[in-house]
């Protein structure tokens, strides 16, 4: 077990109703709210109606629109708003995109430039406007931790920034409040969760307590994502998901360990180029990347996977219980609606080289739990086919 | 899953070495620090003169000598020097008694009065001194948590108290300073944090995500305990122990549940009249507990328990499984060295009526897992005779 730091100073305000609590939770911060959110789903559910009407004695401004896989543009407008209104705090209704995006504008509003430059690190992240969160999806686990994915449209590329002002202050996990997500999106979603705790998993190094809680989420997400999927209304079911979300990246499942991640920077560059969703990107990358890496080395590892996560009975030929592991994680992903290749996304090969020689630049491959050259990475993808 | 809030805003420096980052998180709370411990051990070990040497640009303060089952007439003391010498904080080195008095010295630091005003609730806590913290013992979990537990030897109460405020700003926890804990120590810390984990595993409300935590962290300790017993400085097992011990009273895994503890009411009165080491006694009463609360509303829970966490063999006779997996809980206490029946503690029966009213009015045992009364408490209690 490595050396770690772990500091996690967000409140966590988790159930039914708990929105309620914001107005006292933010008062200390100021009176000028930019809110944040992506498409008009929280006025259809309600939501947004919900908020306007609690936070009354606040001021509030608007940042509506913010995509999937947000954009440097839409942070530098996010944080001209800020600059000229002297917002006092952001609070971001949404999922991953929108708590993302803010983070970027909560840093943006204290840059004099292109918030690009802090997404590089070309600038430093010196000072961040508190940050609040209405989690409306159970997926990225943005609302716990402190870090961001910003891409840039004009250079096609998508980034992980980190500092720990990110880190939001108070975020509210209300289930009800993803009750109406769609089932693709809650399959990505869970995908998500599950991708964050596998690539922390996998680790060269090992680590009993971290990894006992990560076998524990992946039950978690393998029972209670096809119950929501069924049922979108079953209150447990969304509340363990999204209470998984949260725990999946706010470093208990990587204290002691590496965290040198794999797939992660591969889908990064997949969804940089063809915009598909973040989680059905890493759904279908996952299990190839298993495949590829099983080895005399990783099979001990793969081989407790399977036994403790998906309760494949222990037998001699490890490779075999290995195998059944992963057969069981790809049948899965199938299972709750997630497409297994490129084709389905509509991709073909012909940037493979292009995209796997940046994921090996950008997310230090070299380093992985197997270490993964620009030839590895285009094989991965070439799997995906 | 109940609502719940989930804030634990202590900073964990996990690891070799980790003291050395102390004076910079220090710092920004002034310069005199009270240093409270117990007796001569982190003298011996070296660990005293280390941090001495590390902190030499404060003005250092102290307060030794503080018993197992911390006292409040420690309690008063020691917030007798805060309030003379204008301490800025206090820096508890030590394991729970040490850290639990000096958060008691925290709040009574700002009270005018006996300290123990604040301990029965008389006397709200207000305010309190910074507390940070050096672990020396893997137990309690008081090092991630806002509560502490306070003796009165003149009323021979044993009584919780607890306050966000009290939350330890800083905590150091270095598995090698555990190294030079005794057995009989080690064991009954082992004990006192699969208590924690199970008092809420054993509890009204389900919940996976928590219990699934629990079953992880639980056969954390079953697998480090014996090692470090052995080996007592095999660091990977004094930092699952650590780490453990930490995330099992840290409110993790009591998430979504009600929090309603049956065991460690009894306990709290066995070591407020007879002094016995909290762990000690948890250890034996539990399986007594497990035995005497074991029924048809149960014993799917307990079965579970006995397959996930013990490992037993599913079978269709669903008390014989439960069975077995309280039979392995007490086993596994017995095969660390602990005492399983109250002679072995020299106590005897003439003060069980006393101990278990004062249980039931303490701890609100009749709103427990299984509600208990004082007969029910008492024939716990003829249970471990």
């Amino acid at each position: 077990m490595k050396n770690f730091e772990f500091y996690v100073p967000s409140d966590i305000l988790f159930g039914r109703d708990q929105e309620k609590n914001l107005p006292e939770k933010l008062k200390s911060y100021g009176k000028k709210i930019l809110l944040t959110y992506g498409g008009g789903s929280i006025k259809r559910s309600g939501l947004y109606d919900k908020l306007l009407t609690l936070l009354k004695d606040f001021e509030i401004f608007e940042l509506s629109g913010i995509e999937p896989n947000p954009r440097v543009s839409t942070v530098n407008k996010g944080a001209d708003i800020c600059k000229k209104e002297g917002i006092d705090m952001i609070l971001a209704v949404g999922g991953g995109s929108t708590i993302d995006c803010s983070k970027a504008i909560a840093a943006g509003a204290y840059y004099d430039g292109d918030a690009w430059d802090l997404v590089t690190g070309k600038a430093p992240i010196e000072n961040a406007i508190p940050l609040a969160v209405v989690l409306t999806l159970a997926a990225t686990g943005s609302e716990m931790d402190c870090a961001a994915v910003i891409s840039n449209e004009a250079t096609e590329e998508k980034l992980l920034m980190g500092h720990p002002l990110l880190l939001p202050r108070v975020s509210v996990l209300n289930p009800e409040n993803t009750f109406s997500v769609p089932a693709y999106q809650t399959a990505s979603g869970a995908a998500d969760m599950m991708s964050h705790i596998l690539e922390s998993y996998f680790d060269q190094e090992e680590a009993f307590v971290p990894d006992a809680i990560s076998e524990g989420l992946l039950r978690a997400v393998i029972k209670y994502a096809p119950i929501a999927l069924k049922d979108p209304e079953n209150y447990e079911a969304r509340a363990q998901l999204m209470w998984t979300s949260s725990l999946a990246l706010n470093g208990l499942v990587t204290t002691g360990k590496n965290f040198m991640w794999s797939c992660h920077y591969i889908e990064h560059e997949l969804s940089a180029h063809y915009d598909i969703t973040h989680g059905a990107g890493l759904a279908m990358l996952t299990p190839k990347w298993m495949r590829y890496v099983l080895s005399d080395a990783t099979v001990d590892k793969f081989y407790t996977y399977a036994v403790n996560v998906w309760g494949v009975t222990p037998a001699e030929d490890k490779f075999a219980v290995a195998n059944a592991g992963i057969d069981a994680t790809e049948k899965f992903f199938k299972s709750i609606g997630l497409p297994m290749t490129l084709a389905e996304f509509n991709i073909d090969d012909s940037r493979f080289e292009e995209m796997a020689a940046k994921a090996v630049e950008v997310g230090y491959l070299k380093g992985a739990y197997v270490p993964l050259d620009e030839k590895d990475v285009a094989e991965i993808l070439r799997m995906c086919m």
